[in-house]
């Protein structure tokens, strides 16, 4: 039996603005890095396809390391067709300047400054029109009417589950999260470190695997 | 005798568009530390001012952790008049955006988003315009009519050198920068790594002061 390979992101991406500014969030990686660990502990070959961060990787495991939601989905389209298994745990922005500037955007003395945004592909999504084999799970982050957006998400990305956390996550070793399934049902709620939660997320994908 | 008290801004700042995406930059603090150690070196009594980084700056410099622009000038403004230098090796955002959205901010579904940028306080500026014994020195980083836009600031932030530097040197373990008096006369061309550019650039200052 060929050993399962999952594709895990991690870490945010950064949209330039121009040389020198960017847009980004304060992903830290530590959730993907804690879901490769877990995944080389349970046998699985791991490819992380991860954003500009500070926490390292595990060396068993194969690190492409990419800055745009564009170059994250290349590298990940490219990837996908050998995978039995994805988690998507990066958080790429999923907006983009209309037009990045080639120098350093100069102060307007007081003015204000418009910024046209247009949306990057939706990384998930587009590997969920391409899903054959594969299990597909899909973090979110909301605000507010969490569970709506969540279905909502689950759906629109093709996903087989959703794991919907919250902005206290960012930046913690600690986490708290519900794992939805595709039927928009709770499997489970899971608290405490991020390797712990990791280790539980593994262990259900694994048993419906 | 008094030991000389050094003020040192390091690393970027952060501007928040809602609880999640945020403005910044990718300067990763190791100029600001580089600066710290060199002038513990020489004796001089060293707080740090710090936007979010990953570096560690030494033990025996008074660290204040900071967000936000807003936040970085109201600790320096708190800290200036009890110091007689002051060295801005930060680089603040210098455009936050208007209104900060308290929830994340939902995609529009291939609608582009407008984001209207307003200017932070300049930081060197201001300590500037409050300026008595204090040395001053700025960072300057540009990627077009450098020593144009250097020789500007200069005047604008009423400093006493500007250090001119290139966007290759961010996230960098190396730099290379034109040392330029108020005179707009280039002292020095420093290169190496940023730990020995550092050490020259404290030498410079504290026979000149």
């Amino acid at each position: 039996m060929t050993q399962p390979h999952i594709l895990i992101t991690s870490g945010p991406t950064r949209e330039y603005l121009d040389p020198v500014r960017y847009l980004s969030n304060g992903s830290s990686g530590k959730m993907g890095q804690a879901l490769a660990v877990a995944a080389l502990e349970k046998d699985l070959r791991v490819t992380v396809v991860s954003g500009p961060v500070s926490v390292e990787y595990p060396k068993e495991a194969a690190v492409h390391h990419v800055v745009t939601t564009k170059e994250m989905l290349a590298k990940c389209l490219e990837i996908f067709p050998d995978c039995s298994m994805v988690i998507g745990a990066a958080a790429p922005c999923d907006y983009r300047v209309k037009t990045v500037s080639p120098h350093k955007i100069k102060k307007h003395r007081g003015k204000p400054l418009q910024l046209e945004l247009v949306e990057t592909p939706d990384i998930l999504a587009r590997l969920g029109r391409r899903k054959q084999h594969q299990c597909l799970v899909a973090f979110a982050l909301e605000t507010e009417n969490d569970e709506f957006y969540a279905a909502e998400k689950l759906r629109r990305k093709n996903c087989d589950y959703i794991l919907l956390n919250h902005p206290s996550a960012i930046h913690s070793d600690e986490t708290c999260l519900h794992m939805i399934d595709g039927t928009n049902h709770i499997t489970a709620t899971l608290q405490g470190s991020k390797s712990a939660v990791a280790v539980k997320i593994l262990d259900i994908l694994l048993v419906g695997a």
